[in-house]
């Protein structure tokens, strides 16, 4: 196996704090950024926009999530929309506040297994060290962040982004990795890391590979 | 990565004949089998059945190919039946009969683009040099085959399988492997199954890797 060589740019991580398998994802994205000097770039897809019965053509969406007003469709959906503009306002406070956030917020929906309402997102700003008063004022007014979510959807979209997370590596390779053990052992990281890149870079152009459930 | 040891437990190989990731699959095997002593059982799984409309439980079919008339359904119904069955009897042969009829006629349909006719399996029988009297007098009463058959369709929905080729390793794990490359170079055959194994193996428990399309 080949150790990827920190420095040669930065991999895209797509994903949805609805999901469990990203939030593993990001969980060792952080690890790897921290501890291996690799490049991540936290992006956001929308489950809810590609699932939904209005974007048959994945690639071609016509029903956006970052459209959608706050207090409209499922819990879910207004869930996932509220931690992505939360998300996009931390990150206006700089890549760690970004990450702060973001790993904060997993955390306390998927170990705690808290709703992505709005004291879980506060709580969240709280344990990132954000500044409080800021966050508040970027996401009062909310048009920006939405901006800069539409932009990440669109670029999902055309990738062809169907779950999370999905990696998309700095010389063009991307795939969904869905694992079930959460790791933060940095050497841990590094294997899956390396095991991934190598089927993305294998030579037999390794489309699938997945277990029967 | 750890090559597999030779003779340590045979790895069914779910296949059908409509499929051409299964075609590489099975070529992949083949060479294993041939060059590195590793023990691969040809075993098969439908594509119409798994995606049949009466079928909406992937593992509790109420539909099951190995019970149509073999005048009944589409042409690729039809095809499928007819090339399992006629495996089947190719396999009253021996195991070399098996593999060589099996990979005569996957070329046939895939390389050479044939359909899975009367005349295609015909040529292939001939190809892997089988006694076509026999070969013709398991075929005219096909009560045996169909039984085989219809034992390897219930394995496979045991297992979940949902696309081809699906490999179930002798220690349990199992996956859909997808990929784009034939080869019938052992080297590459060898790596591209280490990794695999590797894969499987993994402690991160990898469930998916999978590129947008």
């Amino acid at each position: 196996m080949t150790a990827p060589t920190p420095g040669t740019g930065v991999t895209d991580v797509y994903f949805d704090f609805l999901c469990p398998f990203a939030w593993r994802g990001v969980e060792m994205a952080d690890v790897l950024r921290r501890e291996r000097g690799l490049g991540f770039r936290l992006r956001h897809f929308s489950l809810v926009q590609g699932n939904h019965p209005e974007n048959p053509d994945r690639k071609a969406p016509t029903w956006w999530l970052h459209e959608q007003g706050a207090g409209e469709g499922e819990p879910f959906q207004q869930g996932s929309l509220r931690a992505f503009l939360a998300a996009h306002a931390a990150a206006r406070q700089g890549e760690d506040a970004a990450w702060n956030f973001t790993l904060a917020l997993f955390r306390a929906r998927h170990e705690r297994k808290a709703e992505l309402d709005e004291e879980t997102i506060r709580n969240a700003a709280e344990e990132a060290g954000l500044d409080l008063d800021q966050f508040a004022r970027d996401l009062a007014d909310d048009t920006g962040v939405r901006e800069e979510l539409g932009a990440e959807l669109r670029d999902a979209a055309a990738l062809g982004v169907f779950g999370t997370p999905t990696f998309a590596l700095p010389e063009g390779h991307a795939a969904y990795l869905r694992f079930s053990r959460l790791t933060r052992d940095p050497k841990d990281a590094q294997d899956l890391w390396s095991l991934y890149g190598e089927v993305l870079r294998s030579g037999a152009g390794v489309e699938t590979i997945k277990r029967p459930r």
